[in-house]
């Protein structure tokens, strides 16, 4: 026996529907990287969206292709988000910092047959497009010098056509992910995974989006979903804000101009804002929730923006988890924590969400469930309604017994379900065969008010298997030394935690999603020689 | 090509396993009848549902059995909740103030075989045994003096038990609706529509319910699937008080004693707090949300509410429709309005919730579409993710084409997308070929000072077809005669509108939904003369 309520199938198109219908001129600002400004609204992007499903149709690209693009934040983009999926393609965001073998091996992988890109990536089309043999279209998203332009290409069209229809599971994009060893691979969200998380992203213990919100992702489209946060302004018809350049200036501007209440950003975002803000003395502009990720937003980080009255909602997630698993919740003892609880909780990656589910267990091995005790470090493992089953073209499931996805990542739970990630597996460092936590070195070396990153990593070491080298960037002008820098941390840290060493250096490289790069940093000191 | 997401069942079951796991002690409160005052929390809630299922398959009652209850607001009925829908059986809440054949009726029409019972309603019982044939077991939540106490039933069990798994679409809940014409009908919700429902109202927009919350439904349980506030507060953990009684001296105390932050009642409980506030000179407790719905709340008590700081959350729904499908929630120029305008707009029926969706045709045949212009007055229609597509036990969908369901209301909705209900199909008065709305007509009357209720109908007129005649309460000790009132009416109404007579009684009638019943009313008046 079945349920007697209607069928009802969740598709992303829907979402942009609702934001239509409900507040067709609510806006869609973007700011270009030549510095103009342009302006849609909810109305004006679903009619351009139903025209691209025509001009898709057109090039013969039925459901199930896959559509690709590479570009930066603007609302051609956005476009194209709800054009493919609502012509029942599937898009595929291309990180555009990616490497050449990357982003030949990703299109490929995906069979990509439209590419759509900025002018700005006219050199990797150029580039790329012998070793890009499946892609039969291109389409500039700004000029028609070397490709047809996007709004002429849509503008033929006359956007009197409708959403193709479906089944909920039907996929609706497809991001690739380099964070794990080998090829990058794919996730491929479905429908129903898109529009479950965006109910659970918008709820008020999360984001708290709602029809008067004015979102500014500056998190980049190509990354994990952006976040969700195009369809989840779309289910609320929340006014959006892009910018397709990431100087602080034009960001703060943006946020007063256009009363932005939620700003989405990895925690370089919040360096480089208050950065902007010391050298020009000028006040964070009010908005009101934060919504941090991607990897651990420092305790300092979240203080000051608390201070400015910013609602902290750091979440924890990945592509694979589409992308929000936890996110820091207030909990009902909220009102009665001080303020030092609060910061510390922002800092930590926060709580379950309705929807996900995560556990620890047992890194050696058995894969024991570890307790909820706040110290036992174990594998971080995931499930739930948006996480990923299996990678793209894989023959076999990425979950083991209970669905239960291994995250690469290492945390605690507290017995209140506080999650607080530790480290990522392959960036433990093993000393005497006890675990050292290059992630808690890292956030008690950048509490240093000299210290503006740094990155701990294991070099080998003949008596101890590795021990832990600090690779750090000073504060301009200031004279930190090694001996200021570990006694500092002595009363932080564990004695045997310490580092062997402290190099100070200029810059430590990044990968192409902006998170440090432990590869390369152990590349780069590969022949390093502890002291003795 | 499907998405290579999780399955992820949505059911009802994990809501309650997301609050035990989440907030294990956030309290559920009772006020009983006999004044006392229990708790238990969301961590023994969920053992006591795992007992029950366990009880229940000791009774050999398992998936897709109806198991009824006929009971007030307490945690007792909230385990029963989880409890029947966790064993994989249907829950069927039956309103204690039906008539006996239509407690005849529904009960033998869902053949339910397990009844669960407050010790109040053991006359009922008593009365309705032989007329229910179907009902194996008898379980009454409060003593066990007539039949096994609930306490004790479930008491023998260890709780050591599983959620019966399941497919989301499988039902968990029946609620009958005498709303309609003929014998009551059963509208069956899924697991899966109960889930997407509780999504959509814990949103900023819509309830904003999150783990701080702290929730009073004082709508009666089994009262259109509670308004889905079990399932809702279970989603985020939220803290939820029950009374057993609806004196709103208790209500008031339980608010200030349990820091309560949200109210969910019909108009008359709104009515009945604000009596009770001026004969006693108390403040209004501070709560943050009043739910409202049922029916039209007037403009008066949204005033009062919003006064004292209240958001103000008008919903309109049916049973039928889970029953939240539009809501008030504030547009992005809310600051921007006047008070005044800001009243009048929580006093309209609302807007579009995403997955919902509500449309006005034309009452006469055809079926068009009316225009969006706040005046074209038409059948409301309703379809999305929670509403019904057929009866229970029936053998024809209760949908038209497009899967539109019709709610035998009348509604007006404005450009901006703001629906207004201006009557009921059958209450609607029609004169010399026009519509009259008698709920226009009773909100004119009820804002007179001197109007304690008001209702109007349509009474047989030889040359008008039908004309109103209003039926009025006054407040006590005032001396308001006919003259008067249709003086202060014909500033509000069209002429032709005005009624014919007007008559003063003592009390006007009610359904057992507490909705004042035209169909008892018009029978009271079928043999009325209009003064010539
Ligand atoms: N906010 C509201 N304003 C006016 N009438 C309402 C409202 N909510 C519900 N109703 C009425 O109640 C009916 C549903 O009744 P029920 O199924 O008993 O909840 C609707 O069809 C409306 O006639």
């Amino acid at each position: 026996m079945l349920g007697m309520m209607q069928d009802w199938e969740m598709r992303v198109s829907a979402l942009l529907d609702y934001a239509a219908s409900e507040q067709p001129e609510r806006e869609i600002v973007t700011h270009w990287a030549d510095g103009s400004e342009t302006r849609t609204d909810w109305r004006g992007l679903r009619r351009d969206a139903l025209k691209m499903v025509q001009a898709l149709r057109r090039l013969d690209v039925y459901p199930e292709a896959r559509v690709a693009t590479l570009g930066m934040n603007h609302a051609r983009h956005l476009t194209a988000w709800f054009g493919v999926t609502g012509a029942g393609c599937v898009l595929h965001t291309i990180n555009p910092r990616l490497f050449d073998d990357q982003l030949d091996y990703i299109v490929n992988h995906a069979q990509d047959r439209v590419l759509l890109y900025d002018a700005a990536f006219q050199p990797i089309v150029d580039r790329m497009k012998p070793r890009w043999p499946t892609i039969e279209h291109y389409i500039c998203f700004d000029s028609g010098e070397h490709a047809p332009a996007f709004e002429d290409w849509i503008g033929r069209e006359d956007g009197a056509a409708f959403w193709s229809p479906g089944d909920e599971h039907q996929p609706c994009m497809l991001c690739y992910t380099s964070g794990t060893t080998g090829h990058p691979k794919g996730v491929l969200y479905s429908n129903r995974t898109n529009v479950l998380h965006t109910l659970a992203m918008i709820a008020p213990s999360c984001l708290a989006i709602e029809p008067r919100s004015c979102v500014l992702p500056v998190v980049p489209m190509f990354h994990a979903n952006n976040w969700g946060l195009p369809w989840a302004c779309a289910a609320t018809g929340a006014k959006m804000v892009y910018s397709q350049v990431n100087d602080p200036e034009v960001l703060c501007r943006l946020m007063e101009q256009e009363r932005v209440s939620h700003v989405g950003g990895v925690p370089t975002v919040w360096f480089s804002l208050f950065q902007h803000l010391d050298e020009t003395g000028a006040d964070l502009p009010p908005f009101k929730v934060a919504l941090s990720g991607g990897s651990a937003v420092p305790y300092s980080v979240v203080e000051r923006l608390m201070r400015n009255g910013v609602r902290v909602m750091q979440a924890w997630g990945m592509t694979e988890t589409s992308p929000i698993a936890t996110v820091t919740w207030e909990p009902p003892e909220w009102d009665d924590m001080s303020f030092e609880e609060q910061v510390a909780y922002k800092s930590s990656q926060g709580r379950q969400v309705f929807g996900s589910e995560v556990r620890v267990v047992s890194l050696d091995g058995g894969g024991a469930e570890l307790p909820h005790d706040g110290t036992s470090a174990g594998a971080l493992q995931v499930r739930g309604g948006w996480t990923i089953r299996r990678y793209f073209g894989e023959t076999d499931d990425a979950t083991g017994g209970g669905q239960w996805f291994e995250t690469g990542d290492v945390a605690t739970i507290s017995p209140s379900g506080v999650l607080r990630l530790t480290d990522r597996t392959k960036d433990l460092i093993k000393s005497g065969g006890e675990w050292i936590s290059s992630v808690e070195l890292e956030n008690a070396a950048v509490r240093h008010p000299d210290v503006l990153e740094a990155a701990a990593i294991g070099v080998p070491h003949p008596r101890w298997t590795e021990r832990p080298v600090l690779v750090v960037v000073r504060r301009p002008g200031a004279a930190l030394s090694e001996e200021d820098l570990c006694g500092f941390l002595s009363g932080m840290v564990a004695k045997w935690w310490l580092p062997d060493a402290v190099e100070f250096v200029a810059a430590i490289p990044h990968t192409g999603s902006g998170k440090v790069s432990k590869k390369e940093l152990r590349a780069l000191y590969r022949d390093y020689r502890l002291p003795a």
